[in-house]
């Protein structure tokens, strides 16, 4: 078994700090995103979507999309449960995740990548409108988030799960996408730091 | 248990044909979403994100996003399986799952978001040159998803699972979107056709 891995980028890390959690160790090979080396022809003939991270089987059966990866680990390794426990608990993980991908992880995304510079050659056309249309969904979500997180320890309840791993990579995001956590989300603040003094979290 | 229906928009329509596949019944609060419903007070308690579908439990429990609807019923109601069986199924579904989410019926939504005259108050700023740039994404995806679906039946193998759903429904959304499957892509039209006879179809 080996994993193509990306490095800093983030949905490669959302695999690597699973795995920590889980205390899997998977042989990686490391491939340099920013030498475009995601679209050279040994990952597209894994993955015609050039993305990583990509897990190839010792039988040669390739799986791709981080959540894909993180679930089939899940599934061979149950403990610690990262997917939640029970009917109501895996579905408010998977609510939860989904959350956080497509209201804060996505926007951040966007943001990133249809203002910075550097992502010129990877979003054409880089569409700043766009971009700048993301920043107020990402706060938006913030606020919501904020006021959810009041009353529990994690992002899907009172059990760490894959929604905290999706969130606290999507906020460390938030950086080179020139977005910050606002003051006054004191939960999200406390919860992010929880997560981040995790051992997983430098995965 | 009741679920907060939303007509023909895409996500409500996908729990529906879920819960179509495995026979299961479930009270539907519909909501006119032409009418911008799921932004009235009533849906907002529920669902701070306005959205739908929204699942509520006989003790108040609340459940959101479609995918995780659709899972809880998976757990509750084992089969037919539509989310996988065994580790390397599961991971299967999950991973064809997110590229037809995130290649397929992302890029068909944005464009149909910020082209048609119709969501000018739904997708504010509404971005013409955006919607316009995820048409090609959409139709490069289908090139790969067709010489992928050469050898096998099913989006995610020879069982027809979730990720059937999901594809059946982005392509659907083609429509309004004003895009259409090239002529070329035979093993998608020959897909669709397939899962569109099913009964489920017009849930």
């Amino acid at each position: 078994m080996k994993l193509y891995d990306g490095g800093r980028a983030p949905n490669p890390r959302r695999v690597r700090v699973f795995l920590a959690e889980k205390g899997i160790e998977v042989p990686l090979v490391p491939v340099d995103m920013g030498a475009l080396g995601h679209k050279a022809p040994e990952v597209e003939a894994l993955n015609p979507l050039m993305r990583l991270p990509v897990l190839v089987l010792d039988d040669g059966t390739v799986l791709t999309e981080s959540v894909a990866i993180c679930r089939y680990f899940e599934e061979l390794h149950p403990e610690p449960a990262l997917f939640g426990t029970g009917a109501l608990g895996r579905a408010r993980v998977e609510m939860w995740q989904r959350r956080m991908e497509f209201h804060l992880m996505m926007p951040v995304a966007q943001a990133f990548r249809h203002i910075h510079p550097a992502m010129k050659e990877w979003e054409v056309p880089q569409i700043a409108e766009w971009g700048e249309a993301n920043k107020p969904k990402a706060l938006e979500f913030l606020a919501i988030f904020d006021r959810e997180l009041g009353s529990r320890s994690f992002v899907a309840g009172d059990e760490f799960s894959i929604a905290d791993i999706t969130g606290m990579i999507a906020i460390d995001f938030m950086k080179p996408a020139r977005l910050a956590v606002p003051e006054e989300c004191t939960n999200v603040l406390r919860w992010y730091e929880a997560v981040k003094a995790r051992p997983s979290a430098e995965a």
